[in-house]
């Protein structure tokens, strides 16, 4: 093997941070909880963020730039928003260093005080209401429909490659609406988004709902979320959408001229998905052998590797490779071919198995002969020969293949991880198995916060689809329920 | 006027802000020195960026993701970098606000501070070259080409929107080498790449050159830039490239294995262009009547108003620009039809030369009877009728000719604005007027000092061409001088 990685079945929190470090997809940085993402990582996040990119531009969105920084005192304007937001973040509290008087190197000046500190942003519906407060004035200057590609600081105790750094990438759209019903209507819109790159991208299948009222967003009144399954059984939100009411518009007093002629306070959502996604994709297809990514979202399609025992046979097979190459790329496919020749092709197998390229083709001088090569899915790891003719083609149909197999794959386990539990009994059992444990609940507070403390599971979401509407009675309290809600333990 | 913007002659320094503002490319935000960039001048950067990309992926680059903050200790490693750097910039202390104790609002938790201050990155080079003492270990490792699109912070104390604000957007190249050669050569590649894009793209020609020690970046061994010369005659660097040498390897202990197995320090480089040159792309181009955008950078090329009385005639008109509108975007041209209901077209027709969309057409009941409309040109504010037969190919290559003749345009203000001067008493005089003054200098920092004190003007570089190499004498000290320089006054 090229490098080694722990088994999942053995140590999964470890398999999935060899994963990332072996895999070169991100490292921990010299700053605590910030991470690094690496080239390989990297392109993977630019191909979803031009996916998304590309959604939110046909859903009339636009993208702008607000400031990192936050004034301390703009957090306070939303009462519930502070509570969830102002507690952990990073404080800029000087604007100057100077050299040390009493030795080496610099100190912060004390006379650069800030009179006001200011807060890296952990979110931007502050910064951004108190902005749209002077673009909005009549129902002619809405909708506005923007989002934001940024970084974002919260300062997490406990850290963990992609899904949970102090510092992370993401997109947050925020919208302003003269209705009610349009806002509620780009928040469902927006989670449709979310839903279908999750399935057609990232061949993820996940449950569309809502949140309780103990999981929303802070400042929300109504937050819809994306919920997928990890292999280990375990829930990871993978993205929210949020209908604010006119919670921010009151706040920093935004009111517009409604067609009447009479003012109003305008109506928000906010939405966002951030590289946590990242985290999500690994975790949810990656086996033993390393990363396994759906081809919609791999750096590189094909990955060749030439067998060879000396340089003539070498330049010969490099050759058709290289005309291979150029007419996969010409189909739009990435293709590298891997002539390192310091490797042993064992060693290159290995290496592109761990990074996750979903098709690889070996040649040897016996192929060149015959005219075939060898042809090795990454998703399933079975191997064929087939012939030069019509290989190109062959190949395009081929990832369309292990992209759909992927999907299936996930949703088989899904679907083989969720069962509906009926009594508290069962589900202390069942909720250490991990899955999607659908079980009715008596709709408070106090029964998901009872749950949550002697079991660590949450209700990840109250399904927006018809699936689990019944009558029944709450696991816990044995009071009266009209629907199933999803609980699982969650990243 | 849909918007007033003041006389370019009466006032230029308004005239830019009023473009800024009222074009709603950029504003001012609640936080000091920071703006906000609206839509629509966000989506002209994203086309600088999607086209600096692509440029950069084509020589080879990758791009990454490197932490927003540096410990204040990795700062003072590199003894001139610290001085350049170190100085005005955000620090954050502390990790924690919580409710205050006295009052309403949140307040510093003095618990929460940070052992090791952190500093927004003001340019990444410390964690950069920090992180890559990990990724080297021999020469096959190298080279690194690594790109990072980012935000940064440098505390300054006089912002100009676009031009000098605290954050800006921008992109940062590091690149380590085994060889010095193959770092110069790296340096020299890519300050053409920002030649090319400025040309090509911007419509701005650059004299590319070198930077004079005194204006060196904080650490680098010799800094190659593209320097372009304003309307108003003062010149604006827009992009640079740096040799770093062995100065990061060396204070980051970066070294690896060459092919003789010998340990040697790794050779860098760094390059960037940033949110600065959206301001050079207005300063450039704009009139009196707004701005004129280049349009391989328009967000918009081609902008339709209806002119009509009645809604049977609007609804005949807009069908017909509706089936134009399908035609021009077929051939990948951005276009948008004014329907607004509300607006005189003569307020259209100024809000969109305002905004600098390259071409309008216009049409009414008479024009569609009689199948023609009128084209107008932004960059030379002509018009012309001409029929539907041919329109696509034809608007197709108005706009080529467009983005020459904004180019010529440019190029030939900066050619009749550059001027060679041999003695102080005209430089003196010539530096009031503006332009590039093609001068003798004797290469000593004391000479380009006391220039500087005395008239504001600096070098703005040593042109990497032969143009100006002769022997002279320094048009202060009257020392020997082996090739003219480029002074003027700059942004």
């Amino acid at each position: 093997m090229a490098k080694e990685i722990v088994n999942r079945e053995e140590n999964y929190s470890l398999w999935y941070n060899n994963l990332v470090t072996k895999a070169d997809l991100a490292e921990n940085s010299a700053v605590r909880g910030c991470m690094v993402i690496k080239p390989y990582g990297y392109a993977i996040w630019e191909k979803m963020q031009a996916q998304l990119d590309k959604m939110f531009k046909e859903t009339g969105h636009v993208n702008a730039y607000f400031p990192l920084f936050i004034p301390k005192s703009f957090l306070s304007k939303e009462a519930e928003h502070v509570e969830g937001f102002a507690k952990e973040c990073a404080v800029v509290t000087h604007h100057r260093l100077m050299s040390n008087p009493d030795g080496p190197g610099v100190v912060v000046d004390p006379d650069a005080k800030l009179e006001e500190e200011l807060i890296v942003r952990p979110t931007s519906e502050t910064i951004i209401w108190n902005t749209y407060k002077n673009w909005i004035k009549s129902y002619r200057d809405l909708p506005l429909l923007i989002n934001q590609w940024a970084n974002v600081v919260r300062w997490e105790m406990r850290t963990r490659l992609f899904l949970r750094t102090a510092e992370f990438l993401w997109q947050e759209g925020h919208t302003a609406h003269s209705t009610k019903a349009e806002a509620i209507e780009e928040t469902e819109r927006m989670v449709r988004v979310y839903e279908k790159f999750a399935r057609e991208f990232m061949a993820l299948p996940v449950i569309v709902g809502r949140k309780t009222e103990s999981e929303r967003f802070a400042g929300a009144l109504d937050t819809l979320c994306i919920e997928a399954l990890m292999q280990d059984g375990k829930a990871l939100q993978a993205g929210t959408s949020h209908f604010l009411g006119q919670n921010f518009a009151k706040a920093f007093d935004v009111q517009f001229a409604n067609k009447e002629g009479k003012l109003d306070y305008v109506w928000a959502t906010s939405w966002g998905v951030s590289t946590r996604l990242m985290g999500a994709l690994i975790m949810a297809h990656s086996d033993n052998n390393g990363l396994v990514l759906p081809p919609k979202l791999a750096p590189i399609h094909v990955v060749m590797v030439p067998i060879f025992k000396n340089e003539e046979e070498n330049n010969k097979i490099l050759e058709k490779m290289d005309q291979l190459k150029r007419t996969l790329e010409a189909k739009g496919l990435s293709v590298k071919i891997d002539d390192r020749d310091n490797l042993r092709s064992g060693f290159k197998f290995a290496e592109w198995e761990l990074k996750g390229v979903p098709v690889r083709i070996a040649m040897g001088p016996r192929d060149l002969e015959k005219g075939t090569v060898e042809i090795a899915r990454r998703d399933n790891l079975t191997k064929e020969f087939r012939g030069f003719e019509g290989i190109e083609e062959y190949i395009v149909s081929l990832l369309d293949d292990i992209q759909d197999n992927i999907y299936n794959k996930a949703l088989e386990f899904r679907e083989k991880s969720t069962i509906e539990v009926n009594d508290y009994q069962t589900f202390k059992q069942k909720i250490e198995e991990g899955g999607f444990l659908l079980c009715h609940w008596d709709g408070t507070s106090e029964t998901e916060q009872k749950i949550k403390e002697e079991t660590k599971a949450t209700i990840r979401c109250i399904p927006l689809d018809d699936s689990g509407i019944e009558e029944g009675k709450c696991i816990y309290s044995g009071n009266p329920s009209s629907r199933r809600v999803i609980f699982a333990r969650a990243y």
